[in-house]
């Protein structure tokens, strides 16, 4: 069942029903248009990832700053975007399974419509697939550039892959999947742009040896948040696959910058709006948001502006938080913004962004593609 | 949006769509049987606890076997149950917010209500909102045995409170909360038991006070899926609110008993089905279910009777396998079961359970309270 909106428009902050997913739309604006300007220069364009916003409205509003369309990992996400006006959607990932492909083929005819492989075994069902839907899929290979997750070895591997696709009537080949996963959170910046070097060399070597076999990369995509400037600046990417920069974690804040302070390029627009529900201890409280509210598998929250009020330990409805002898303690009901460790999956456990902008709910949009793992 | 069923009754189980929650049906009732067995000699009643299952479906089947009502956590929860036809429904949590409150006693006229609280702040607006809905509230006081999070002090504080509650004429003192969640995962059955006898010490201290003040406790709540042996035998606690029973996880296979093996007094029954999406190393794969489709707030999930293939790192939507040289290799799409770390948020996850037993799917329930929060 949907769950009802924690709000309506016009609604103060204070009123919002909790535990609620808050957009401060001042904020994300600014890292959407701050995107844009960082990648204006480079050459490389925007496809953004929509598994972390898993919504058509955002999506669009990417768009219109330029995005040339979106990134997503599952096939609920490539139909909740096509379904909502998404023109061009690359499924950035390896899709197994008859059903699951038919779906995917079945959205063509509303979208531009791209997915990776990383195995020759699955070419013939993927053309059966494109022969059934009377369309011509559009294929990328995944290479291995570190994550050590899926993908041929870049290189002779790559290229055998591709002449497959591309010598196929049924099928494009589209380019090649570069992400390195892996790398996105090496804290400190000389050794993330190492690894990320590293991941450019081997996908520029592939680029050629695939252009001396006579195919072209219309697409060669990849990075994220943590190291999208490198790729972009690589002059062989030429989209980037960043995420998570429309609304940050505390994740991402502890990525450092050449001086070793923390990347503040984007700022923090996503939040999980709290209750405090009980007081038991003077140096104690517990509010309405636990690990069901808010993940915690890159680490718990933080509270949004009260260093001294830390949040200590989650169970699956509440948070434990400590009172530092400095800060003023919450009162009973009061609400507290919390900073997600991890975006995306906080994202997904919701149905309702509620977006707010000097203290007043201006809008609600829908989650989409929430839950959609298939 | 809610996605659409992952599978069809008389479905194969391989033909499942992935990922999938699956209820191994035969587990699942012989775990429903064995509660209600354990729990007849002791006079103790069973209120299983919504959270873990989130569904009216499963609420009735414990109900037909005995279960005296259901718990919850949340008011989207004891919504969903009250609609689904749930005759009684404690609310085994503070509620803060005179909307949430509202919300509540709006369903008093369908079912049995109560609430907890810990705060005599709070009596002047249950009152209110009691008043307003013209029903009486059945309130308990919540007393902290030693999980350190939410309840008054057992004893003259816990009195104090249901003493303001029973005087009230809109309110009804119902009894005391008394869950200790911090002993249900203590691994040594010693050390376990001896968390709650001091847990059941200072419950029966203040139920022996609240006598002496003329104050009868019709419920005594308490007691999880790794203690409630304990509570359902002490002669205090009058109901039991385990919840994980009906299905385990991981986790809980990791408590001991006397004799220092894992307990195994309930079988797994709930399980995550994934698909090999990827085979990039002759020592590993990778399944289409990362943490946004398995809980990892307790741990990782484990491969189903396949000890020599282990799940290594979840990502958001892939899990890294590592396969064992005494291990047959999955292949590209076949079908693994996942045990999950944890199960209540796991569930949390899910619109569709997947009931199966030998082989083929059975029967579909939705997860109608998934993602009530509030």
């Amino acid at each position: 069942m949907l769950q009802a909106p924690p709000a309506a428009p016009g609604m103060r902050e204070e009123e919002i029903d909790t535990p609620a997913l808050l957009i401060d739309l001042d904020s994300f604006e600014a890292n959407l248009d701050r995107m844009q300007a960082l990648l204006a220069p480079t050459g490389a364009r925007l496809r953004a990832h929509a598994k972390t916003h898993k919504s058509p409205v955002i999506a669009r509003l990417q768009m219109r700053r330029g995005a040339v369309g979106q990134c997503v990992q599952k096939i609920a996400e490539a139909e909740a975007l096509a379904w909502g006006g998404v023109p061009d959607i690359l499924v950035s990932n390896e899709v197994i399974g008859r059903g699951k492909l038919a779906r995917l083929a079945a959205l063509a005819g509303l979208s531009e419509i791209a997915l990776c492989t990383d195995d020759p075994s699955q070419i013939a069902v993927l053309e059966d697939v494109a022969s059934a839907a009377r369309t011509r899929l559009r294929v990328l290979v995944e290479i291995d550039v570190g994550a050590g997750r899926c993908g041929v070895a870049p290189g002779p591997d790559a290229v055998a892959l591709a002449r497959r696709i591309a010598a196929s009537p049924q099928l494009r080949f589209a380019g090649l999947q570069a992400y390195h996963g892996g790398a996105q959170h090496i804290r400190k910046e000389n050794e993330r742009k190492s690894a990320i070097e590293s991941a450019i060399t081997l996908t520029r070597r592939t680029v050629e040896q695939l252009r001396q076999q006579g195919l072209d990369c219309p697409i060669v995509g990849g990075g994220g948040t943590g190291s999208f400037a490198f790729e972009a600046g690589s002059g062989v990417f030429t989209e980037i696959q960043a995420g998570s920069y429309c609304f940050m974690d505390a994740d991402y804040a502890q990525n450092l910058d050449e001086s070793g302070l923390p990347v503040s390029t984007f700022r923090q627009s996503l939040f999980v709006l709290a209750t405090v529900m009980s007081r038991p201890r003077p140096d104690g409280a517990v509010i309405d948001a636990g690990h069901k509210a808010v993940a915690v598998d890159s680490g718990l929250p933080l509270v949004w502006q009260q260093p001294e009020i830390r949040y200590v330990g989650a169970s699956d409805e509440h948070g434990n938080l400590t009172i530092g002898a400095a800060a003023t303690p919450p009162e009973l009901g009061q609400k507290l913004r919390l900073v997600p460790g991890h975006c995306d999956p906080t994202v997904d456990r919701y149905d309702w962004y509620v977006g707010v902008r000097n203290g007043r709910v201006e809008c609600l949009w829908p989650i989409s593609a929430r839950g959609g793992f298939s």
